[in-house]
C-alpha cells in the first residue's frame, strides 16, 4: 500500500514528486522560538518532559519551513535518565551522569524502564504532536543506539574518546555484553511504546560507533542494533544513522534497517553503489555538512546539486544534514535549503 | 641499497626479522621521567624550543622499550608559531593562538619561516637525537598537513568541527587556498630542513583531514599534501596520516607516499587489500585502538596477534598505534606491547 507522505514513500524507496527533506536537531537553538520557550523552564530536560512544551517546540521548524516531516523534540539518553542515572545538562558541556555505572553490580542492578511510566512524557509528546498534524506531516520518534547510551552510561558525560568505555569494553566484554543486552531490551521496548503512540519511522542514533574499531563496531554497536531491529513493532520504517560510519556500510546494510543515515564524509554516490550491491532495498537519508548552513545561499545551491547529482534519478533519497543542525545557523539559510531541496530536485523524479 | 634498520626497511616494503615498531607520542605525559623534565620548564612550548630538553625526551622511551625509532619531540603546530600567530598552550584546553587568521589580509601577511632561524630549534633537536643514536636506531621528522594547521590557524583554537575553518572553505575557497598554499610552501622548507638535519622518514599528520567531506579531502586537504610529497627532497620515506580517513584510502594511495598511517577504525586487512589494488609500493602503518594500552596484557597481546594475523606474512607493516598514546596509559603496557610485537611477529617473516 502507497504512503501518503513522501517522507515515508521515499524512505520505502517509493517514487515521489520531489525529494523530501527533513534536518537532525531542526528544532533547537538555531530557533528564536525554540530560545524563547527554552527561557520559560530551568533547564533543557525540563522542556523535554514538559508534553505541551515539547510538542510546541517540535512543531516550530514546521511553521517555519517546508519540512517533509517533525522530529519528536527529546534527547538521545531518556533511557538512562529513566533508570535512574541522575542526567543533567550542564551549560556549554553537554550531558552528565549524577551516577554513572562503576560496577558489574551497578549494571546487574538496573532497571528497565517502563515507557508508558517513566518515559510516559515522551509518548505524550508524541500523541500531541500527531494529534496536532492531524496526519499532514509524518513524525520520527528516535533513540540512542546501545552502545552509543552505554558509551555516556560508563564515562558519566561526553567525551572525545571515551576512554572509561573503551577500558570496560577490553577489560571486562562480558559486563558490558550484559548492559548492552539490557540496553537493547529497554531500547526494544521504549521505541515499540514510541511506534505505538503513533510515529510514523523510528531513528536508531549510533552517535559514538565511529570510535570503535571495525570488529567492536560489528560485536558492541552493530549486533544489539540488529537485534533491535529483529525485536521491535517493525511497521514503520527504521533510520540507522552511525556517525563515522562510512567505512561500514555493507555491515550496516545487513542489521534490518530500511534506510542508512549518512554522515557528511562519504560521498552518496559512492555510500549507494556500496549499499545496493547488499541490499537494494535500502534507501538513504543525508547527507549535507552542517557547516553549509553557516555560509550562503550560493554555496548551499551548490552543495543542494552535488548531493542529488550524485545520488541521481532513482527512488530512495530523503536529504537531511551529516549531523545536527549547529546552533549558530542562521534561520534564513535553513529556508534557502529546504526550499532548494523542493525545486532542484523535482527533475530527479520525472518517470 | 638496503637500509640497515627495520623500520626503514618496512617502510620501504623490504624483508625485515620481525615486525617494527613505534607509538605515536610514544614520548610524552605518560612517563614518569617526561613529567619530571617538564616541571623544570614553564610551559609545554618551552620544552619543544630547548633542544637538550627536547632531545633528552625524545630519547627517553627508547631507553625504556625496545622501540625501532624515535621520533622528535615537537608539535604539529611550530610552523603557526613560527608565522607569529601566537601559540600557547593552556592546561587541558589544548593549543591556542593569540592572533588567529581573521581576514584575507592576515593571510597575504603570513611570512614563511626560514627552518634554520625561526625553527632552529626543532633542527638543534634533530642533530643532537642523532648524535645521541649514533645512527643505532632512525629518527622520525614531522609536520602537520596544511589543511591541519590552517583549521587550527582559523580556529584559533582546538575544536570538535572547526565551523570557522569549515566556513571559510565554503564562504571564501580562494582565501584557503592562498593559505594551504603558503602552508604547503612553508612545511616543504620545513620537511627539508628536517631532512637536512638528518632525519631518516617524516611523517605528515592530518588531524583534522576526517572532518571534511570527500570532495573537500581531496581538494582542500590532499591535493597540498601531494604537493609537499613531490617537492620535497624525496631522499627518505614519506608517511602520511589522515585520522578518519580509512574511507579514502584509494585516494591517498596516489598522494606519493611511501607509507599510510592508519587510525584503528579500519581494519589493517581490509585497509591492505585496498592499498594494493592502487599501488603495490606503498607499506601501512598502524593501527591498534590507544585504547587497549589501558588495559592488561591479555587484551594486549590478543589485540596484537589479531593485527599481524590481519597483515599476515608480506612485507611493509609498521606496527603503530592508531593515535598517539593516551597520557592514563600504564608504563608497563607500553612495554608488553612492544615485546609482544617482536616476539609474536618473528613466525610472520620466516622466508
Amino acid at each position: 500500500m502507497n504512503n501518503p507522505h513522501r517522507l515515508i514513500r521515499a524512505f520505502l524507496k517509493q517514487p515521489v514528486d520531489k525529494t523530501p527533506v527533513w534536518l537532525m536537531r531542526q528544532a533547537g537553538r538555531y530557533l528564536p522560538e525554540y530560545r524563547q520557550i527554552r527561557q520559560q523552564v530551568p533547564d533543557f530536560l525540563t522542556l523535554c518532559k514538559t508534553p505541551e512544551l515539547a510538542c510546541q517546540v517540535s512543531l516550530q521548524p514546521l511553521e517555519r519551513f517546508d519540512l517533509d516531516g517533525a522530529i519528536i523534540f527529546s534527547d538521545i539518553l531518556t533511557i538512562p535518565d529513566a533508570m535512574g542515572l541522575g542526567l543533567h545538562f550542564v551549560e556549554n558541556e553537554g550531558p552528565k551522569f549524577k551516577s554513572p555505572i562503576r560496577s558489574s553490580r551497578d549494571i546487574t542492578n538496573l532497571p528497565i524502564p517502563d515507557p508508558e511510566i517513566e518515559l510516559s512524557y515522551v509518548c505524550d509528546t508524541i500523541r500531541l504532536v500527531k494529534k496536532s498534524l492531524n496526519n499532514t506531516l509524518p513524525v520520527i520518534g528516535f533513540s540512542g543506539s546501545p552502545w552509543t547510551l552505554a558509551a555516556y552510561m560508563i564515562e558519566g558525560q561526553s567525551s572525545d574518546n571515551f576512554i572509561l568505555a573503551k577500558k570496560m569494553l577490553y577489560d571486562n566484554p562480558a559486563s558490558l555484553h550484559e548492559l548492552l543486552l539490557k540496553l537493547s531490551n529497554a531500547i526494544t521496548i521504549y521505541l515499540n511504546a514510541q511506534i505505538q503512540a503513533g510515529v510514523d519511522a523510528v531513528m536508531i542514533f549510533d552517535t559514538w560507533g565511529g570510535l570503535l574499531t571495525t570488529s567492536d563496531y560489528c560485536d558492541f554497536s552493530l549486533s544489539y542494533i540488529k537485534q533491535i531491529i529483529s525485536n521491535i513493532n517493525h511497521t514503520v520504517p527504521v533510520i540507522v544513522f552511525t556517525k563515522h560510519g562510512g567505512l561500514w556500510l555493507e555491515h550496516i546494510a545487513t542489521s534490518g534497517c530500511d534506510v542508512i543515515g549518512l554522515d557528511w564524509t562519504i560521498s552518496i554516490k559512492s555510500a549507494k553503489s556500496r549499499v545496493e550491491k547488499i541490499n537494494t532495498r535500502i534507501a538513504l537519508q543525508g547527507n549535507l555538512d552542517p557547516a553549509i548552513l553557516l555560509t550562503n545561499p550560493d554555496a548551499i545551491e551548490k552543495s543542494v546539486k552535488t548531493i542529488l547529482d550524485e545520488f541521481g534519478k532513482s527512488p530512495g533519497h530523503v536529504f537531511n544534514l551529516g549531523h545536527g543542525v549547529l546552533q549558530q545557523t542562521p534561520v534564513e539559510n535553513v529556508k534557502t535549503l529546504v526550499d532548494c531541496v523542493h525545486q532542484m530536485s523535482v527533475p530527479y523524479h520525472v518517470r
